[in-house]
């Protein structure tokens, strides 16, 4: 296996078009945190990683957008976005390694969807090298611009498989001032919907995260904290909003009076301070990390929002019908519709089997998933891992067309073959 | 010419499947409002209208979905929005007459898109008919989908050269509370870069909008209304915004103070009402019908924000120098850099005379435009009118790129044959 860390667009376009003259495979490699096994180069390729693209070039005030190249680390943008008065809001568990150009590839989400949406609502250009190592400029930076097809759109979350990301321009927006987080207890996943309801009506908020008593008993084990709520529930919501003015805070404390005498919520606290919000966000932010030395089975799944309770139900039983032993920690993102579902073996079973035994299950998971038009995987991309399961949320007929329009862009096949389709 | 009426998405898919079996191209027509010619028939097309697919399918209150049919009426949709204690934020002059399926072909923008984004920003899923027939869901309303190629934004904006679109899932939001008008006048536009970073800095704007003097001249005559603001100046701006607390009222006044005491603004007036910050919002809203008698050829440009003022002074220039005679008419979003230019002819020259000399000049201005990195169509599209200059705002390969991906969704090319590419 060979590595390439080329410095600029121009040597990016000249190593593909190299690998188009001698077949040779390509793999693009970021922050090598990608979860699905989409930069996987099990097979010779050549990586090309952006290590030393990872310059912030411009900044423009009046449009708060930044044009950077694709190396750049979340964090560092996060940062720059900070040193600027603003702020991007696509923030999750990887952001410091995690690199700019690698997250558009996969159309990385995380925890403020709900708010601020995914990595595609930020991108505002793009430059890219096709598969045939062609230079395209993609938009740079217009708000409105209706010339025809939005290829940008096209290379996020495409996987490496058109081409490659080589530098993007990003818009920032205005920081949040006083970001608020409730954590509530309640009694089971039925009223979680109407619990949403509640709240969205008159509160903006920036997440609607949910995690389970398990996840929670890990945590507090792992970490020697407190419980965070007195009243034990069977899940644990954390509401967080911008409690930027008396009459925002006032509708948040309403909704969450509302909830406690509609049953809907156990008990609850609201932080007062940004370092207590903190605190209260390290239950549910650590849960990945905690659980981590048992490696998990990952899925990655979504649906509506309004089906999150009926499917978190059906998937607990066919687990727990399957394999009463294995153990099921739940968490993520109802506000969007995105549960992790993480399922641990066994002490005593061997990784292998267990591995196998999971994929057994995938089947059974996502035919529900397809009856409930879930997707397969809602932010961490296809990749290999999820490669033989993308009819289940992807037609033939629509399979077909991705593969045509692949076609178009890297005819030799050489850009990271074998990924996604 | 023929017009076919379909009422289901299986329709839709037999009349092309008939057309692809019988060589015959398809024209898709929405509200007929279009401003460059993307639904004209001109070659004997077969015209497929959505009149009779005008109907609300669904509607979910946790996800603030609706799932409706292509022909549905942009007011309709607004309204049923309201009904539902929503919002639908998209908005623009032609409201009353567009249809949902049209306004996502063109990727239709407006008024509000500063604050709320264009028509790609609510759709959340689409049917759509192929090319060849087939019929394809895409995404069915989830938020975080990373399955692949996200084919709804491809056909988002595609003008109906790809295929038809026979429904679309629309999410909604909370509605405003307390929308508030500023309109200012202005010395000339060269401060208009600083006025609306000051603005933006603290206030969550719904909209920033400019026109000349000359157009409220004559939308002043044609309505009988009151010049709005007493101090005249060149150029005037219209600012919305949510007061909905008094943090964010004060922190617009305070903007609004900061601007008159940096010579920024030369004098303004606030709305106290909602009937008063209608009333403003005539000024801008009546322009494009007061001078739609004088039959002005139009040019729908942008660029980013912070090159307005450099662009409208060159165009100004550009024309001046060519057509002394030539009245120009300015208005347009400057939130977005979305700048609208009207150019009206004398009142001795023939139109045919007139149109001919402002297409003389169009590649003058769009060579400024390309220079500047921006867009020789905003929010109208391509088209039949703007195909001819395409290769100022995408380059050859892009071209070439688009003209791919229609072989694969199209391969007849029997979807609006000659319009776009």
């Amino acid at each position: 296996m060979a590595i390439a860390l080329p410095k600029t667009t121009e040597q990016v376009a000249e190593i593909v078009k190299w690998a188009n003259d001698n077949n040779i495979a390509i793999v693009p490699s970021g922050g090598r945190t990608g979860l699905s096994g989409g930069a996987v180069a099990s097979n010779g390729e050549l990586v090309v990683a952006f290590d030393k693209m990872n310059k912030v070039l411009e900044f423009e005030k009046t449009t708060q957008q930044v044009k950077c190249q694709a190396g750049v680390i979340t964090e560092q943008l996060q940062q720059f976005a900070t040193d600027n008065e603003l702020y991007y809001p696509v923030d999750f568990a990887s952001s410091g390694s995690s690199q700019i150009g690698g997250n558009i590839a996969t159309n990385a989400g995380g925890i403020k969807v709900i708010r601020y949406g995914l990595t595609r609502d930020w991108v505002m250009g793009l430059t890219v090298v096709t598969g045939k190592g062609e230079i395209l400029e993609l938009n740079s930076g217009l708000i409105k611009n209706a010339t025809g097809y939005d290829l940008r759109h096209l290379f996020i979350g495409s996987e490496g498989t058109l081409g490659l990301i080589t530098e993007a321009t990003i818009k920032f927006t205005r920081p949040p001032t006083n970001l608020t987080v409730l954590l509530l207890s309640i009694e089971d996943m039925t009223k979680v919907t109407e619990l949403l309801n509640l709240f969205q009506k008159d509160v903006d908020l920036t997440a609607f995260e949910f995690f389970s008593e398990e996840a929670l008993q890990k945590v507090m084990a792992h970490h020697q904290l407190p419980r965070p709520v007195e009243t034990q529930g069977a899940f644990y919501c954390l509401l967080e909003f911008d409690a930027d003015s008396e009459e925002r805070l006032e509708k948040a404390l309403e909704s969450f009076e509302a909830g406690l005498e509609q049953e809907l919520i156990l008990d609850g606290v609201m932080s007062q301070s940004q370092q207590q919000a903190e605190e209260l966000w390290k239950y549910r932010e650590y849960i990945s990390e905690t659980i981590s030395a048992r490696k998990p089975y990952k899925n990655d799944i979504s649906v509506t929002p309004d089906k999150v309770s009926e499917f978190l139900a059906k998937v607990d039983n066919i687990v727990s019908e399957q394999y009463p032993d294995f153990e099921v920690i739940w968490f993520g993102h109802i506000g969007d519709g995105n549960l992790h579902l993480n399922i641990l073996a066994p002490e005593s079973m061997s990784y292998e089997d267990f591995t196998a035994a999971c994929e057994q299950v995938n089947p059974l998971i996502f035919n529900v998933l397809k009856n409930l038009g879930g997707s397969i995987s809602a932010e961490h991309g296809v990749g290999l891992l999820k490669k033989p399961y993308l009819n289940y949320s992807r037609s033939d007929a629509e399979i077909a067309y991705m593969k045509g329009i692949k076609a178009v862009f890297d005819p030799n096949n050489i850009m990271n073959p074998g990924k996604l389709i």
